[in-house]
């Protein structure tokens, strides 16, 4: 029986991960075709299909690692004492996301796919989902700690945190007259008023 | 010399633009033939091609005209006396285009080719220059009737405005918990104090 290196195995994983995410940021998951993956990985094709189906394959890996990484960056960490603090420091790595070329080209190819794609939109509500319980789970524990209003509809403040991190995002990418480090100082403040339960 | 009626022309264009919209929110700018754009016309492509070069000078088209509906959106009409009645209203309308299936795949699939092709993202920071000026118009008008508050900051206002409403259609499209009804109300709110010069 061949046996398999778990740590071998997942580092030419993340190869072909890698080489895939430069591919479709270059030209979109509909214009790369696998050949070019397999050259970027410096991989044959038998190879890489050893790891993958094939391309729907690697993209829904892709997508996946990407929920992975948001739960990551909103997880609570050691050493946190106030929620509050954790929330804004969350916030504030999400807003980088939107300087960041790769990043913002996957993003948008998995929502351009998504409506036209069941599938895709599968694994993009999957990830929203991973979303919105992080981030309630900040906001639980600000509930806990009493830093949040009496009665605040912890749904409703995800939606609010949500819209203004995409809108803040698209904006950032998509208006050149966009002033980021404006817009950056009202979201915060919009966000705790609303999580203090002031009117707006 | 062959005389061409302008109507006829006209119709023949907007033929072959409706054509395409369906095709490409149907699958997508690249995987879209030219061939397939003119089956969905029901012409041939020598008829076609007289009168767009191709593929790319349909999508030209078709976000140009889009930068037109917009600014015939936000434009200020006739009998119309309440500057901010008149914003709202064109605030509703923006946020009712996330529940148009057509509109939404082809503003994703313009924005997520803006990002890899400068040619797009030059068609379409022209058209988020003509939301910009149209907003802006609204609240000069307002500003001028008094009904802002003392001092706004225009381009502040307008970024803040976008921003909401390009996050509302983000949340609206990809997340099937968001709860669109509380997002619209508060949305709406907080658009008000902005305007208000209130703290968020």
């Amino acid at each position: 029986m061949r046996t398999v290196d778990p740590e071998k195995h997942e580092a030419r994983r993340r190869q072909i991960l890698d080489a895939a995410v430069l591919c479709f940021a270059r030209r979109g998951f509909h214009q790369t075709r696998t050949a070019e993956i397999c050259a970027e990985a410096g991989m044959s094709p038998g190879n890489v299909f050893h790891y993958f189906a094939g391309k729907d394959d690697i993209i829904a890996a892709i997508v996946d690692e990407d929920g992975r990484e948001t739960a990551a960056r909103f997880a609570r960490t050691d050493g946190e004492t106030d929620a509050i603090a954790a929330l804004m420091a969350r916030i504030d790595a999400s807003l980088a996301l939107a300087t960041d070329p790769i990043q913002v080209r996957i993003t948008l190819e998995v929502v351009a796919e998504a409506v036209r794609n069941p599938a895709m939109m599968a694994c993009a509500a999957r990830n929203e989902a991973v979303r919105r319980k992080a981030l309630a789970g900040l906001l639980e524990w600000a509930q806990a700690q009493g830093q949040l209003a009496a009665g605040l509809d912890i749904a409703a403040a995800v939606d609010w945190v949500l819209m203004l991190l995409d809108g803040y995002f698209d904006r950032a990418v998509i208006d050149p007259a966009f002033d980021a480090g404006v817009a950056r100082a009202r979201l915060r403040a919009s966000i705790l008023h609303f999580l203090r339960g002031e009117a707006a």
